[in-house]
């Protein structure tokens, strides 16, 4: 006789996080749910941190911004609380990783900012309800990723090159997953590339920057959408005397249904 | 003989503006490309007004922002000036305005930073394109703009209620402008209310707080979008020390296609 586990609500999982029995990554859990990227930084640099989200979308969709004073974001999980319910966590100081720990309230201080920011594993639900394949899911991998050419809009302190997330995807398939993908902005929205690599600066597919290698099957075409680790990766370029963030792959997982996000 | 005059480019127009040759109104001008609201305000209001205008895109739609020290709106219209190239400004002082004028030199200062805002002249234009009639505007008229008793989100100082445009659509048109404007989120986006003006407040479509009467004919439903007016409410209600907009009606013409920002 097979048992099988109901599946957990994302109350149910950031209870678990938040008591310490959950700290592995967050992919596949509360499926259909919305998890989002962490980064909190100190006041003074919120508004140039803003700006640069507004001018660089598709890498840095801006969900929920929670401000100085407050842990709790109140549109995306009422009665969370950002210093514990994400399994995972990184510290880092004058752009400087110092700790990787379970929470952060040793850490938080009153003047402090947190921005959630869209996440491609919400992204990916839509192609699979979609009936598109995404075989490296299925496979347990995280998307390769990488360092490209294409450089984001500065704002204020904060500038660097686009980071990009790549999936195969059928040739077949390509239009419908730019209509599909271009419903979620906030999610990363369409593609920023479709095709070739090499014009966007990536050598080698097989030798992404993050993420694990995904095979390039016959009749695949390579597709680029931006990736939330840009912004991380330009805000620890400025080298800001603080900030936090998510640990890779352990995301916030929130209350809202990805299809809430549609804009079409 | 009928002699026709060309049409002007969105460079010719704001050089015209910028030598006092149009003070006018500016819907109907450059038809196709987008024409936006400006607010200007000080920098340490300007993490808070970027983050209320995140959470209220459907009224607020953020298309560019310029730093403070910087009169120039790159992305939009490269070479324009902030401070001149709109036919009328007017101007703030603790929520009070207290002139309008043909140019805001004399009252510019480094620590500004400019906000232009979607704008519903360039968003109308969308209709237009895509067939779907839209006769007050053959009219002359403009918009009639009602504040509703819909709660924006607080961000910061910033707070208020939110500010609608209503436009008659013949009933059979309704889910294709759904359709069509919601491919704008820029501009606008979707419409925030169909079909009932007491479930958002309004008594009397007859009565707008600003802008002109326009007749509800039989077999046309009341369709409403966030108006560009609700971040200026927002803004005045606080009691900024200082702030800058365009006049009603005289918006900054910009070298964007509309087209351009359409999301799918």
């Amino acid at each position: 006789m097979q048992t099988r586990t109901a599946p957990k609500s994302p109350g149910e999982l950031r209870s678990l996080i938040r008591n310490g029995e959950w700290s592995q990554p967050t992919p596949g859990l509360a499926p259909g749910y919305v998890q989002t990227n962490l980064a909190v930084l100190p006041k003074e640099l919120a508004f140039d941190f803003l700006l640069y989200c507004q001018r660089n979308p598709q890498p840095c969709p801006v969900i929920e911004v929670v401000e100085a004073g407050s842990v709790e974001p109140k549109q995306l999980a009422l009665g969370a609380d950002l210093r514990t319910d994400l399994p995972k966590y990184l510290v880092y100081e004058h752009g400087e990783m110092v700790a990787e720990v379970d929470d952060i309230q040793e850490f938080w201080r009153d003047d402090l900012v947190s921005f959630l920011l869209g996440c491609s594993f919400s992204f990916q639900m839509a192609l699979v309800h979609a009936g598109i394949p995404v075989p490296h899911l299925d496979e347990g991998k995280s998307d390769p990723t990488y360092i490209t050419t294409l450089e984001t809009k500065p704002a204020g302190i904060f500038s660097g090159p686009m980071v990009v997330s790549m999936w195969p995807i059928p040739r077949s398939e390509v239009s419908r997953v730019v209509q599909t993908t271009s419903r979620f902005p906030g999610l990363h929205g369409a593609p920023v590339h479709i095709g070739d690599p090499a014009a966007i600066g990536i050598q080698d597919l097989d030798r992404p920057d993050y993420g694990d290698v995904v095979e390039l099957k016959d009749g695949e075409v390579p597709v680029f959408w931006g990736c939330g680790v840009t912004p991380q990766a330009a805000a620890m370029r400025s080298k800001p005397r603080m900030m936090l963030t998510h640990s890779a792959g352990h995301m916030f997982i929130t209350d809202q249904r990805y299809q809430k996000l549609a804009v079409l």
